[in-house]
């Protein structure tokens, strides 16, 4: 089952993709469930997932593809763990060292948007650059979950953009401010549930500025897996429904070329993961 | 005004102190308000504040102090926003330089809890330290805030305690993982409405352990100003009704200390803020 957030005729809700591919449309789970689970994290919290599959198994299509704008996938996590450097040859193009344990740093919730919205380039900065990730999504709660469990943990995959403003990220050591700009983290277009993922280590990631390939990797190259990620975080902080983690980019990111390329008002940047979904973004400068 | 969360009776609300200094009791605003403005954050972001004061001065109280539970100030902030290195005595015990721009690192709001309750000292180490704070709560929201303007956006002021886990501070050279565990972030006991703290720079700053200073500075000694940290924070993200920035920590940490003093468990920690209150927590290990 592949579930979004997304605004129709001005109303925030969530639903379900259905549909043959090429002519899919939206079932709007939260019409229906709204008053009991009034969002996609309530329904995750819940774990109503067989419920949401009835209601997608009658066939009906509420919304056309083209009548909504996609949100975040999950817009109000409690949560946003980002993994930094898990790709070596993300680290190496940074002149970095492998670290023993994951670097750790973290996003807003309000500094997202969704599939097909615009990524912001702020006015103080021209330095924008596309990080292609693989984001989870946690289902059922935990704290001190260990790796041989961690996968129970998912509830589902999507594609995440984690869009950076490079010399502000490297204002400190801290990379907080160059990681939380408004409307640079791409979060879409929908959740995969794990259920239809069989190995989450198995996923190509395609990164392309323009139609051209900029970063392309497969998942089984992260140097710390999903599930020691999971262990590794919740040995300090429970994991919640909806909490998101974001896997780590590949090589292959703009400030490393030579010359660097950052992005601009009028590039296309998108995120592809196999069997997960593709994640466009037009690139627009701040108002 | 003085506004706090607390648990009563089981139920979650938020109120307002009342009362003589020594027989304070607690006014119930969520049991009064709750339908329209359900926790504190949502009385700040609707500028209530001239409604809880009206239902302050009836003078009704409806919780003595040992009645409840203090729970964080604001329980749920979309964003808690840390500044790190912020008085030079602390760059300098650390062997660390001034940065250029603010040194801005990031708390989970499930990572805190409130005045009274436990600070926990988790299985994985036994280098839980303490960092005395000014915070402060944003009432009014903006993006590119300027500093002339930013003290209007302050909705109040509070003491915080940025409990610190060293060595999982230091697993790599972001600071996350130490400064998220859970139960290590205490916020309270109540915010002082900014009506009342006539100036934010002439507030004294002391941290005790056991009784014992550890920390004494005042807030005039900040290397960036809370007006510079909110036009910085705001250049790239929003400040939302409820968001908290915790201004940094001064010297005297127990890690810098020949030898270190860590905090274990049966110690008692106290973060006093002058005009603003006294923020005590025991100590106790991870269950």
């Amino acid at each position: 089952m592949k579930l979004l957030s997304f605004t129709a005729a001005g109303r925030d809700s969530y639903g379900a993709l259905t549909g043959p591919a090429g002519q899919e449309g939206v079932v709007d789970l939260g019409a229906r469930l709204g008053l009991r689970l009034p969002t996609l994290k309530a329904l995750i919290a819940a774990d109503a997932f067989a419920e949401a599959q009835t209601l997608v198994a009658r066939g009906t299509v509420d919304h056309a593809l083209a009548d909504i704008r996609f949100r975040p996938v999950v817009p109000d996590p409690g949560k946003i763990v980002c993994i930094g450097l898990n790709y070596r040859d993300h680290v190496a193009e940074g002149g970095r060292d492998v670290t023993e344990k994951p670097v750790i740093f973290t996003r807003f919730a309000d500094s997202q948007m969704g599939h097909g919205e615009p990524m912001v380039r702020p006015r103080v900065s021209d330095k924008l650059d596309y990080e292609g990730e693989l984001a989870i999504v946690i289902g059922r709660p935990g704290r001190h979950i260990a790796e041989a469990d961690a996968l129970a943990h998912v509830a589902g995959y999507a594609c995440y953009n984690d869009g950076s403003v490079r010399d502000w990220q490297r204002h400190t050591h801290q990379f907080t401010p160059g990681k939380n700009f408004a409307s640079t983290g791409a979060f879409g277009p929908w959740l995969v549930t794990a259920d239809e993922i069989a190995d989450p280590t198995k996923l190509r990631l395609t990164t392309r500025l323009n139609g051209g390939v900029r970063q392309d990797t497969t998942t089984d190259m992260m140097i710390f897996s999903i599930p020691e990620q999971i262990a590794y975080i919740s040995t300090f902080i429970p994991l919640a429904p909806g909490d998101v983690i974001v896997t780590g980019t590949p090589g292959g990111v703009g400030s490393r070329r030579n010359p660097p390329e950052y992005m601009k008002a009028g590039d296309v940047i998108e995120v592809e993961v196999s069997g997960v979904g593709l994640l466009r973004n037009p690139v627009v400068d701040e108002a």
